[in-house]
This record gives C-alpha cells, sequence and structure tokens, in this order.
C-alpha cells in the first residue's frame, strides 16, 4: 500500500494523554458557564455557503478562507468558520426563543488560512454569548465569569478593556483622516506587545501631519491616561458614551471585587470591524503565554445586521482556546500526568472469567479499571502496567482464586495490600486515594 | 437581505432543553467508557482523501458518500465518515502506543447519503474500540459495558449476539452459490425485523434450488436453535471456532450474571465486509424504538488491511447513537424538562450591582443563576422565568437592600422564603433541592 499515513496541516490528532486535560478543561467551562446561566446549543459544521458569506458574517477577510464544498445534489456548501454566525442564524430561524438569549457552543470551527503557532485550520472554539442586554451588566457577568473560570484553573489571570466608543471618539477629535484612522487603531492597539517605540514607528510611517502624529504620542506618552483625562482632554459625543459605560461597568466591577482583576487599556481595540463597545482580552498575569488566552466584547449591530429583521440584538460574548488553555495548564506541574486515569490493572493467570468478576466488582464502586487480555507473559503486562503509569496492579492467579484474598500492588511504592473479595467494596476506599 | 436562513437537509441545531439531555447522555457515556479504561481520542474531521478511501477503508459504497474539498492549496481532502478509519491512522503513526490500545471517540461525522429518519448527514458519532485483543474477554467487557450504560440510563435493554463465523460457516455447509450467499445472509439478517415469512419470501426470489431453499428454512423453522443443533448439523471448521468463541462468551457471561441481558441470534449479521467474529446489537425491551440503540463487533483484518505493515490488530469495537439514546430516553418521564437547569432568577429594581453581587456570592455555592440585565417590567420579568421553567424567583429592590432579607419566590409552588443574606451559604442547601 503506498498510502502515507499524514494529517493535514494545521490539524492534529489529540492522544489519550492531552485528550484528558482537554476533556477536564472543556468540564469545567461548561460547568462556569452554566451556573452563570447560559446554555448549551450545537449547531452543524455544514452549512450553505450563502447563509455563512452574506454581507455581515465576517467581511471580504474571512471569505477567503472559508472550506467551500459541494454535495450530491450540487448545493454550494461550506464549514462553518466561527460560532457567531450559527448563533445569530438560530436566533432568526427560532422566534420562540426568549431574549435576552444566553448560549455557550463548544464546537469544531475550519479555517483555510496560514498555518502558524496558534493558528490551527480545524479547531475548538468555545464561544458564550448574550443577544438581547444592552446594559453593561452583561460585560461585568463576562468578565466575572472569566475570573472564576482561570481561579477554577488555578491561573493567574487579568482582564485589559476598553471601550471602543472612547477609542473612536479619541481619533475623531483628533482629526485623523478617515483611510488612515484603521490604522492608526490597529498600531495602537499593539501597544502592549511592540513598546511604545514601535507604535511610534508604525504611526510615523503613516505619513500623518507632523502635529497629529505628536497629538497620538501625547495619548499614551501621558502618565495618567484615565478616564477623567479623556473626557477633559476630547470633548467628543462618542468618548463621553464610552466614559459613561466604562463608568458603570468599574461601578459593578467594583461592587462584585473583580477590579483589582482588571486593567483600564484605553488603546485596546480588537480588531477593527465587530465591536460596537466594550472590548476586552485576558491575559496570564505571569506573561508565560503572551498572547490573550479568551477575549470578548460587545457587537451592538452584527446579528441585527446579520438578521435583517428591523429589530435590535445588543451583544457581548467572549471565546476560549481550548488549545491555550491546555498549554497554559500543561506548564504547572500539577496538571502534568503522573498517573493514569485508570486505578486497576488486573493480569489474569487462568483466572479470565473471575478477572472479569473482579473489574465488575471495582467499576460499580466506582474505580476505572483495566484488565489484561492478551495472556502475555507477567513481566511483559508488569511492564505495561508501569509504562501507562496505572496506580495499582492485581495479580489474580489460582492462589487468590483459593484463598479469595486479593492482592493490590501499589507500582509506585512496591507495597502490598491484601484484601479479601467480600471486604473490597466497604474497606478499598480507606487505603486508596479517589483519583 | 434575500439569504434565507436554513439548515442543510439532514443537518439540525439542537436547542438548549435538547442539548441539557444530550450533554448527560455524553457525560455519562464517557464516565463509563472510562472506568472501562478506555480513553480519550480526538482526531481531525479534515482529512485527506487518499488516506480516508483507501482500499480498506470502507469499501466502495461509503466512497460515494464521502463529502471532498479542496483547500487553497488544492490539496484534495475528505470529510471523515467514521472514526474507525481515524483510530486505524493514528495507530499506524505512533507506534509509541502500547498496544492493546483502548480508546473512545465522540465527534461529529460526515455522509452525503440520502437523508430519512435517524439517518443525518452531519451527525454525533460515539465510537469505543480496542486494538490488540483477540480473546473473547474483549467482547465481554463490551456487552458488560453496554449494560452498565444502559442501566444507568434507567434503559432496560438486550444485547442480541452471534459469531459470523458459525454463520458463514453455516452457509457454507448449505453449499449456497456464491454469488448469492450475501444476499442470504441480509435476508437472514432481517429475521427479527420482518419476521419468518418475510426471509421467506426474500429466499424464494433468490432463484436457488429448492432442497437449497427448505435447508434454509429448516434452519430458523427449528424451534431448538442452539450451539449444539449446530455442531451436530454443521461439521465444518468454521462453525467449530465460531462455536468455540461463542462458548467462551457465554462462560464470561455467565460468571458477571450477563447471561439473561443477552439473547443468541444465529442469524445475526450486521452488514457484510467488516465483522470477522462476533457481532452484537443493543435493544429497546420493550421495543418503544425497533432499531438498535448501539451495535459492534469484532474486525479482526480491517486495521492491519489499512495500515498494510504485516502486523495484526484483532479488535472490538461499539458505537453507540447520541440521537437514538436521546430518544430512547426524552419518551421517559424523568427526563422531561420540568425545571430549567437555571435554580435562580434575580430581578434587580433598582439594584443592579447588588443583584450582581447576590448573583456571585450563590454562585460560589454552587447555584446556577441567571440575572434581568433588562431593566424590563417586572410582570414581564416573571413571566420570562416562568416560561423558562426557572424555579426561583429573587426580587431584589430597596427594601431587601435595607433589610439585608432576601426572599426566595418558588414559582411552582408560589411560596416564599426569607434568608439574611449572611445566612445564604449556609441556609439554602438546606430548603432547596440541588438541582
Amino acid at each position: 500500500m503506498s498510502i502515507k499515513l499524514v494529517n493535514l496541516k494545521g490539524t492534529k490528532d489529540y492522544l489519550p494523554e492531552e485528550q484528558y486535560l482537554r476533556n477536564k478543561i472543556r468540564f469545567t467551562l461548561e460547568e462556569v458557564f452554566k451556573s452563570y446561566g447560559f446554555r448549551p446549543l450545537e449547531t452543524p459544521i455544514l452549512c450553505f455557503m450563502d447563509v455563512l458569506s452574506s454581507k455581515y458574517a465576517g467581511g471580504a477577510e474571512i471569505l477567503k478562507e472559508i472550506y467551500q464544498l459541494s454535495d450530491q445534489g450540487q448545493r454550494e456548501l461550506a464549514l462553518r468558520y466561527d460560532l457567531t454566525v450559527p448563533f445569530a442564524r438560530v436566533i432568526g430561524m427560532n422566534p420562540q426563543l426568549r431574549l435576552p438569549f444566553k448560549r455557550y457552543e463548544i464546537g469544531k470551527v475550519f479555517r483555510d488560512g496560514p498555518v502558524k503557532t496558534g493558528r490551527m485550520r480545524e479547531f475548538m472554539q468555545c464561544d458564550v454569548d448574550i443577544a438581547g442586554a444592552s446594559s453593561m451588566m452583561a460585560e461585568a457577568e463576562f468578565i466575572l465569569m472569566v475570573l472564576d473560570i482561570f481561579d477554577k484553573f488555578g491561573l493567574d489571570v487579568y482582564v485589559s478593556y476598553n471601550n471602543r466608543k472612547l477609542l473612536s471618539g479619541i481619533l475623531q477629535c483628533l482629526q485623523i483622516p478617515d483611510p488612515k484612522i484603521n490604522n492608526v487603531i490597529l498600531s495602537l492597539d499593539k501597544l502592549e506587545k511592540i513598546g511604545p517605540e514601535g507604535v511610534r514607528q508604525e504611526i510615523e510611517a503613516l505619513q500623518l501631519q507632523d502635529d497629529m502624529i505628536e497629538r497620538i504620542f501625547n495619548l499614551y506618552d501621558n502618565k495618567q491616561i484615565d478616564l477623567d483625562y479623556f473626557s477633559d482632554n476630547f470633548p467628543n459625543s462618542l468618548v463621553k458614551e464610552g466614559i459613561n459605560e466604562l463608568k458603570e461597568l468599574n461601578e459593578y466591577l467594583l461592587e462584585v471585587d473583580a477590579l483589582d482583576k482588571t486593567r483600564f487599556n484605553p488603546f485596546l481595540a480588537r480588531g477593527l470591524d465587530i465591536y460596537t463597545g466594550t472590548v476586552f482580552e485576558v491575559f496570564l498575569t505571569d506573561g508565560a503565554i503572551s498572547s490573550s488566552i479568551a477575549a470578548g466584547g460587545r457587537y451592538d449591530k452584527i446579528i441585527g445586521g446579520f438578521l435583517d429583521d428591523g429589530k435590535e440584538y445588543p451583544a457581548v460574548g467572549i471565546s476560549f482556546g481550548l488549545d491555550v488553555i491546555y498549554n497554559a495548564l500543561s506548564m504547572k506541574k500539577e496538571f502534568k500526568n503522573n498517573r493514569s486515569e485508570i486505578d486497576f490493572y488486573i493480569i489474569p493467570l487462568g483466572t479470565n472469567k473471575e478477572s472479569l468478576r473482579l473489574a465488575s466488582l471495582l467499576r460499580k464502586n466506582g474505580w476505572s479499571v483495566d484488565i489484561d487480555m492478551t495472556g502475555r507473559r507477567l513481566k511483559k503486562s508488569l511492564d505495561y502496567a508501569n509504562k501507562e503509569k496505572i496506580p495499582y496492579v492485581i495479580i489474580y492467579g489460582e492462589d487468590e482464586l483459593k484463598s479469595g484474598i486479593i492482592k493490590f500492588k501499589d507500582m509506585e511504592k512496591g507495597e502490598e495490600k491484601s484484601l479479601s473479595l467480600q471486604d473490597i467494596p466497604q474497606e478499598l476506599k480507606r487505603f486508596l486515594p479517589k483519583n
């Protein structure tokens, strides 16, 4: 056979050791999402291309990265590239859903783009969104939820946040010409990444008037960039709106003791097209991963624009990256797999059927049990259990069969503990810690 | 906008009410899979077409139903149509994996075929497989696992089982001409579905010799179809092998008290190509769903044939259908959603920030909490909580703010319970049942 077994670049297999931790991450995310009143939704991966590509559904950049295909009926189909369009579509197709509609969805999305670190062509997206809520309470809940989640993971994070109205209003006041305003936003957005000097170089390359460049520099060179500074220096209605929203959000964050875990960053933008108000990004406090490990914001125009039904759907959402959280956790010692998720490995020596019964007994009492079915030599089976880091091995031979006494061998310590078969349900939990 | 919001036929949205139960099913499946020593695996949906379509990977029938596409690099890609080919590929690509390799995978698969009841074009497959185990202990463990799973779901099932060697051997003995042997197998396989008369009609239509037809009829008209009957009447090495395997399996099933939940069906075939030994299908005992709700068997040749590496990979696997288990459970009263998964709905009346704090307090104590963010009229919010079947509502107004006494309103009984804020963590669990 000449088939080369290989995966498409930008896709990968998650082998059990990695997948165990990914499943734990997923489980924790879902638990917290649910405790905040978000409900599970599952939408199809296969979509009609015209629905995915309609004008408000992401913009031209993303269109190039949509995987297209057709079925036997020659329908033009595509693989979903995010979970936001399906969210909007579900709202449009299900008028019985009551607003605000809060949902989470965890599922695969696909992008036919260049592959680089942290950029797969097929990846698991975890999205949490609320549609139909214009109050800053929504943002406060999202930020609280973020902090809850990373607290559960034992990861110290902070939330960087801003309001796009403030940033847009400031740049309006600076009278930066429209064609260059987006470039300025994108450059300022990189302030934390490339530093003031890096931003200065990018801004200078834009060939703006000298006084305008200075005014932009002054923005972030100023030591006291706070809301008062902006409201004093940029008398503009957008700035005012942005500041009011930020103040309301701050008030909530203060009340729920979350303010010390947040950092106002007036230059945070998060791309150009989607967000209309609050934006936020979550970073590891120790900087072990430089990119954000979750991010979101308010996008009040997207769903209404997509559905075009004359209604407004003020919305806030956040995306968690399963892979980046995995990376953050796998750096921590306590998440290194130092033992198998399997508690016991039974090696039958002429006791196949009795060993099956013992496995069944242990499982009924909540343990995870594997059993040798190969009949290989004892040494090979012990070697297998060792390499798989299964903590306890039970050798079930003729002696055990006669005596009814089962020996549990601690593979790490080399110790043995004996229990009679009938005592196992009661006694086992006493000396073995639950995984 | 002229885009019609619609899903491709054979795909669907799972709205929250349905998705809650699907998630519970998935969670229970995973718990039991793990307790039997199966490890999680996640493989990509996007695959190279030549890997998916190589000769042993499913046969010509399925090739027609593979969704094909290409990426920007003009690579010929496809969407996976099952989880068995990825399983074999992972074994081939990862020589570090120790055999027997036991894994489960739950993920979407895609088939571009005709849509009918129970036949979607995109569906969630739950596969559990072991590679590298030739002992009938593997089959016994699978059948035990099936019984454990449906016991946890509270569904009464039985496992119908057979061995393909027995069936093939019998038909060899009957000297049915090769071109018709498959048709005879497919007809006999339908015995439980279409009854003896239906099978008789199909067999007669095959234009076999009269005496051969009679011998086939005699097979299942015989009142005592048991292993002894076959071994006495069909002296054939395949029959003998099949009977030995069935006897070994029966011995295991007897030992673990599972025999009364199984039914030997010597005509069960489960399709034609894949299975080499034991086959089994799981049915609801009450027949509320006529199709099988899980099925599997031994396929000793598939992985070795796919990998073509000169090694043998005796394997057993089972597939669970998330949708069919959902259908079975949703017929049961106790799985009808008679309340929301959300425990509390807080309605702030001028207490936005304090309500956020209360929500946070309740969540820290393990409850699921939603909060009104719309500022709509009280009646509307109460109506929302009612329709969403949220069991408890908290109206948080000026009085509560002053007194620090919070009223929990039981929406079903109309009763109220008051607790002071500081007593909530200790007292709340006393009078509210956890969901």
